[in-house]
């Protein structure tokens, strides 16, 4: 009988059609028009997992999006709840896409398509290494519990009540998120701090119908001024959010995290040109690498009003709109953060206008494992092994709701542990996930399992 | 022979269906996919000139959109240059119109239409006022000189070097704008100050490619916040224009002024029920009135960045982008302003943010006329046989780039004369005409023609 390094070997040309059909499916959480799209993703992932050996598979729909759920319980093993998502971010700007966005192409070595590094390949080798177990051992080597869900790009709105509502069901030791990544192609990283999220949109209306500039202009307030300056003020001119009460509850970094932050960012590839901005920019008083692992933020997410089209308009705007998001640290509570956001809106609003604030449903606690639990110390050793060197500590900028949800209602901490590279470009166009990772990624989940499973 | 008064009667119905003709064509001189309808408006007005009995009329076609002009020269007649446009201005958000934009629609005595009030009727009124002279008459009372154009819309880009190349021809003693109306149904009134426009978008980019708002947020301008940041600094909070040098070259009301203002004001509409805005808004220090006559202002006439479809994006955008107009009063140049936004973007910027300011390619200076003009007495006259009193004399916030030029070129002072009604939403949704005032600009047109050619 082969081992599973062999099967693994074996399967690679086909498995590499797969990710690419799993890569053609648009599911698009966020966007209405997609459900149906959202819903085939589902379905295929099921259909995978069933043709892998999972014994027990579950398409469950619910108030949004399905989830997609497994369980392979080996008797006397640990049990693992193995969580990620197979929705994906927006793909606007569409004009920056080199090639189209579903359309998956090989440059370079590289696979460009949405959901390529989040998360979709990350996802399906999770999936590939359990059959590569199942066909070669008969059963894996810990007890596993699938939970996929659709989506964490809208901030995983129905998650939360799931998990609460079947808690036994999901009872597990520790989880492993594979919606994370590795900070370099040599350098392994494992996150110990995600950060947690909230956000609104703000619609205003300044009257009832958009206006002649000339004949109204001067004396009426104008939608976008209103929305330009109540956008503006969040911050503080030198990069400070300045929402009365945001920093109340957040624990300031000790002597401790900052040099662990300094030791990490140190290999990590620099900011400017991962990111591909022009400038730095943010709260002053902290390193970049702090402001990103351990602050929190607020950022406009988006802004528009009056006339955006070709050309010119004299319009005086009666409607504008802001959607805001924050990234959040231990303590602060996205639920207050949110009242906070009203609060604010309330206070700097021109007198007179009207205005909603409407919260996001997603929101995340932010989290943090500690680095001697004994599940990431077993995946420091499969990263060792497969990297060649011991992995930094990190904490990511990023939200994973669900990391909080499973530490409060499961008691169970959650390992973030898979193969996309820092500045693969999630969420932006022109994502990517490196081909050579796939191979990677999958013998790094076969070695996490075997180890966990010791 | 009937006189022209019996000639207007008889054709209201045939002249009815001809308004509702030329208000279905999508004259929208912004938007380069209606160049072939601002085109087929042209034709339009030029073939119904000529069937009014216009002796020369010419599309002219130059670097824009097409001019249509005519003469009909009465020997020892004054010689009237009649100025309009047949453009309209964009419909969105077309959500909002109750009734298609270009299927004119008749609801209580309006007709519902973009381009009905600005200025398609006034426009047609003209027409028909001269076939009723050649039908009856054989010829109008005065020399008319015809210029319509098709990009009043964008700031008249064209107009004032045809003029330049052409004076000559135009040579007139003074300049009759269609491009007008009065302050209510029972409210004659006379424009006798028009204000200046200049303006330019501002692209706004902070990095290559939009950015994860969690990896990069806390380290990088967000170009949605640097564009809410420079948008707001336009302005002071108390709402005064926040551009350095903007109030040099403004002359100051004079108390005559400040009189006249508050006169013709007492007996316009409230802003508030006029506008449909919620709330009132400017430079502290005037009243509205004096604002939208007489004092400068600035306009964010649109602003957009990042995500703004439904639902939520955690995105860190790379780029955004505001538009702005500034309407201005003697002696403002509006060349001059453009520089001054140019210096107050670079002031006020992110630094390392790139950036570019392009200036719209349409400007008009501000124009003022003194009321005791000859011309401006027969058209006061006319009103006043019309509406069985005197007219008010009004300054107006919007621009009407030709008339400064018409000064400056042909040494013709502009009188604004037509029969649009306040608070028919010029450039909003639902604009509006009403059907009574089709008759009453012909006749008003007739007798301002007999009067100006006596």
């Amino acid at each position: 009988m082969t081992g599973w390094r062999e099967y693994l070997a074996e399967h690679e040309s086909a498995w590499f059609e797969e990710i690419l059909e799993l890569l053609r499916i648009p599911s698009i959480s966020t966007d209405p028009e997609r459900k149906a799209d959202v819903a085939a993703t589902a379905e295929w992932i099921a259909e995978r997992m069933q043709r892998a050996g999972v014994p027990e598979v579950e398409i469950v729909r619910g108030p949004g999006h399905p989830l997609v759920t497994g369980r392979w319980i080996v008797p006397d093993k640990p049990r693992v709840l193995i969580y990620g998502h197979y929705d994906v971010q927006p793909v606007e700007p569409l004009d920056l896409w080199l090639s189209p966005p579903f359309e998956p192409t090989v440059r370079d070595g590289k696979i460009y398509a949405r959901g390529s590094g989040d998360m979709k390949a990350n996802l399906l080798n999770v999936i590939h290494a359990v059959e590569a177990f199942a066909n070669t051992n008969g059963q894996p080597p810990v007890s596993l519990i699938f939970l996929f869900e659709g989506e964490e790009e809208i901030g995983s709105p129905n998650l939360p009540a799931y998990v609460e509502a079947n808690k036994e069901a999901l009872a597990c030791d520790f989880v492993v998120s594979a919606d994370s990544g590795v900070a370099g192609p040599d350098v392994p990283s494992l996150t110990v701090g995600l950060k947690g999220l909230a956000g609104c949109q703000i619609d205003i209306r300044t009257g009832e119908r958009d206006m002649h500039s000339g004949m109204y202009g001067a004396m009426v307030p104008n939608a976008n001024q209103v929305a330009a300056q109540l956008a503006a003020s969040f911050h503080t001119a030198d990069g400070t959010v300045a929402v009365d009460g945001f920093f109340d509850k957040v624990i300031p970094l000790t002597d401790d995290d900052e040099r662990e932050i300094a030791r990490a960012s140190a290999e990590e590839t620099p900011i400017l040109e991962e990111s591909g901005a022009f400038a730095y920019w943010g709260e002053p008083g902290y390193s970049p690498a702090e402001r990103a692992y351990a602050r929190p933020t607020l950022d406009i997410n988006g802004i528009w009003g009056g006339f955006t089209g070709e050309g010119s308009k004299t319009v005086t705007p009666a409607e504008a709109h802001i959607k805001v998001t924050c990234r959040l640290v231990p303590d602060q509570d996205p639920h207050e953060i949110v009242r906070l956001l009203e609060a604010h809106v309330a206070k700097h609003i021109y007198p007179g206008v009207k205005y909603e604030v409407r919260a996001n449903p997603g929101i995340a606690y932010p989290f943090r494992v500690q680095q001697d639990h004994p599940a990431l110390k077993k995946a420091a050793q499969a990263l060792e092994e497969i990297f060649g060197r011991e992995p930094i500590y990190t904490r990511s900028g990023g939200s994973v709701p669900l990391t909080a949800v499973f530490q409060r209602v499961l008691g169970a901490d959650t390992v973030s542990y898979a193969f996309t590279l820092a500045g693969s470009g999630p969420h932006a166009p022109n994502e990517w996930f490196r081909v050579e990772d796939l191979a990677r990624g999958r013998v790094g989940n076969c070695r996490l399992f075997e180890l966990l499973g010791e």
